[in-house]
């Protein structure tokens, strides 16, 4: 039986990013974003959504450039804090005992700390309500060697990221693996 | 140590979700996307991004209308053959022994056997380039009893709905909690 819930975001899951920043001082500030997503395969791109209140939507206007920091499990601590403090308060990265290096490619920084960090320079922007969008064009991405596979890309076992519940308002870990894709569902019809 | 992965879509989680729609026929589609996330709080949105050469790409501009269907982890197969079939050659809901049922608000279809559904008319199109980004605007969440908190939210650790990891090309279950979002980042700093 289902029941009808409403006009709402209630989907599942959603990502747990640290958006990277330099305000109009340079100083480099993070903020935790869990809407997003990747938004084009070429040329690579990733969206977050930003409200225009926060320190960070400027800093994306200003900059035309952010990075996407995606903690480990165990930095979801950090990861929060960057989601419930402001850059306009504290220096963020301070209070969180992160260390802000800047990217090779845009102008932003990245939370050195994360294993896996995006480049990205603004190209689309969509103010939808109380909401904008961003689409970056990813021109680098960054990662620890310990969280690549055999294969040279990041692990989703290696990193573990959080997962974001908005229904749970909580952060959960990456479990076991279900199979894999564009193969598991060749079981059930004939795919040319 | 970092390596440079270059201009790549290599991030993580991704979802695995289900769009579906009517094709100029009327008959209903559901394809798999991963590029997507939720973009807005007010008005409630949700992005995905679909490539003009599938067949939902069309469906999609000409009823202005999609759907945003959840599986859970025991549904995997079902999502990975939706993500690998067209909706040109077959009729995928039927091959994959799923119910389309018409979306109350929208022009579009729920699959029925999936716990989660949101209805969404199209309010924004951002053509990319390989791929284009759909907002839709979420007019209801429709969910199972069963997958729903004490709150009356969709919780994931009753739907469970799989993650999927573009590093490993596979899906994923949800584990273990790491803590309630917006608190546990409290113990770094002070926060008004």
């Amino acid at each position: 039986m289902k029941r009808s819930l409403g006009r709402k975001t209630l989907i599942l899951p959603s990502p747990a990013w640290v958006v990277g920043t330099y305000d109009a001082q340079g100083e480099p500030n993070g903020m935790t974003a869990a809407w997003g997503g990747i938004c084009c395969s070429k040329p690579p791109s990733v969206c977050v959504s930003i409200r225009e209140a926060t320190y960070t939507y400027q800093a994306i206007v200003d900059r035309q450039a952010f990075t996407v920091n995606v903690p480990a499990a165990d930095q979801v601590k950090q990861a929060d804090y960057l989601g419930i403090a402001s850059g306009r308060d504290v220096d963020k990265f301070a209070v969180a005992g992160l260390s802000a290096v800047r990217a090779e490619h845009v102008d932003a920084p990245l939370v050195d700390e994360f294993p896996l960090n995006l480049e990205c320079a603004l190209i689309h922007t969509v103010k939808i309500g109380l909401h904008t969008l961003f689409v970056g064009e990813i021109r680098d991405v960054k990662a620890e060697e310990s969280i690549l596979n055999e294969k040279g890309r990041p692990s989703i076992e290696k990193l573990s990221p959080p997962i974001f519940s908005v229904g749970e308002a909580a952060y959960y870990a990456v479990g076991a693996p279900l199979g894999p894709a564009f193969t598991i569902g060749k079981d059930l019809g004939d795919i040319e």
